[in-house]
């Protein structure tokens, strides 16, 4: 299907791509990561045999670039690459807010190639290459957004792509996808943060009690908010204004709420709390959760 | 070492308990629940064969009483109950807030019995007999907080019941208990109700693709947002002053946040997230999670 795939980055997203590409799907695969540490890992984990040492000879002739680096690292790897890239060659990412690097690919002009966002909504709070998981995309959504050049045939082709990785894929305009996000991703991720400081700043007296205590609930905030800190500072810039706007609406929730119990309105309590319990009947329905996902510790 | 014990309610926890009970640590064992429901399940899978028909006949000759019902029922419970004690029984309870019921069970005068509260921090979104575990308690800690009266022995007697559990056992003061109780679990419940809230109403435009995409962090909050609505609106209103004042908390560390992401502060943000990050590593240290709690998600 393809040549050559080049991987820029080779991360968590990055190397449970690699580990899924075989000859059925490219005749080549090559990694350009500057981490010495990632290259070291991938050499140990066997994970390519063609690593590339810059990124021009990374995406000399590859058919298919993705750019699996954080969102702040785009507009550095498009200076090297640009002049690199192969004719018609599809241009894709990994990335969790798309508006902002768009401008960026928008800015370079590039003629020749198919600049075709790509966001896969699977990950797990680790990073590195070490993470990654052959079946992280399985049965998880993938949502490409055109670019305002791109060929239909290689948007098709990059939808392919993704679902021979396991994915389910649906097309989207920037605009819906940066503000879905904010919702089900952005929105999640910094409340996660807030609570965790909250919980550790608010007593020091208390510190190890919190740990100890912590798996009444906070256990699962300090999952989601122990992802890759560079990765989120990036996504919480680029999407600042659906972010701040959500988090505006979040805290008119969290005041009601407030007043509520204040009240002592159980009423209103209650039909928050229904119509909540409802949304994971619908998440497990969309087969986007598993009913017990804490299967492991039930066995601990 | 007991007689005879007597759970009242018997959902997620009242059964974990129950599938505990064995003649090494009672020699008889009852059940009171007032739904017929429970009732039924709880025959069909055969947990208890001595089942009372009321309040009265399951305490009387007990030598420890376990409430394991909601909070706003522990009075009612008290009323039918309170001249059926056992002379010098434990009166226990599993209740996840103390200051209220403590008030309660002090305003009932009741002599000659000893009202110690414990609370077992354990429990999954589930709820009902059916939910129940028999290692929900094994390595999870259990909080015991002394009534003014409560004879030493007997707060021993019913430390050794919990560790016979598989717990770990903690005394605690009342106010110390709903302080941290609040941090470590109502807050992020009180968070995960009203981030899935602000998810579900932001726009019924999106509301698919809100329950599509939600693997990116929502998830994981609809989980906790669908916990038991009873038992988490008599939290709430019983430990509202602890929530509201930490609730005020969080709200100013989100104005923060906001501030930071329309500064493009990255110092600050990274701040944050390294911060949070070493949580979740002291959290999995202290062994109160598992490195990867999501591995029935990964199989998927």
């Amino acid at each position: 299907m393809f040549e050559k795939i080049a991987i820029i980055g080779c991360g968590l997203i990055g190397s449970s791509i690699l580990r899924n590409i075989n000859n059925k799907i490219s005749k080549s695969v090559t990694v350009f990561d500057k981490s010495k540490d990632v290259i070291e890992i991938i050499k140990k984990e066997n994970l390519c045999r063609d690593l590339s040492k810059d990124i021009q000879s990374a995406v000399k002739d590859a058919d298919l670039v993705i750019f699996a680096v954080p969102l702040s690292a785009y507009k550095e790897v498009l200076l090297s690459a640009r002049d690199s890239f192969k004719k018609d060659a599809i241009i894709t990412d990994t990335g969790s807010v798309k508006k902002e690097v768009n401008k960026i690919f928008e800015n370079f002009n590039l003629n020749n190639v198919n600049w075709i966002a790509s966001h896969p909504i699977a990950g797990t709070e680790e990073s590195g290459p070490s993470a990654g998981l052959k079946n992280l995309f399985k049965n998880r959504w993938t949502i490409i957004c055109k670019g305002k050049n791109s060929n239909t045939d290689k948007v098709e082709k990059l939808k392919k792509f993704w679902e021979f990785l396991g994915s389910k894929v649906k097309l989207m305009t920037i605009e819906d996808h940066d503000h879905i996000l904010a919702l089900t991703s952005h929105l999640p991720h910094a409340v996660a943060y807030n609570i965790v400081k909250t919980a550790i700043s608010a007593d020091e007296k208390f510190k190890d009690e919190i740990i100890k205590y912590s798996a009444g609930g906070l256990r699962d905030f300090t999952r989601i908010a122990s992802s890759d800190p560079l990765m989120w500072r990036d996504i919480f810039i680029d999407n600042s204004n659906n972010i701040i706007k959500i988090l505006d609406e979040f805290s008119e929730n969290i005041n009601d709420f407030k007043k509520a119990i204040i009240e002592k309105n159980s009423e209103k309590l209650l039909k928050i709390f229904a119509s909540t319990k409802n949304v994971r009947k619908e998440i497990i329905k969309a087969g986007q959760d598993v009913k017990s996902p804490d299967f492991g510790r039930k066995k601990d």
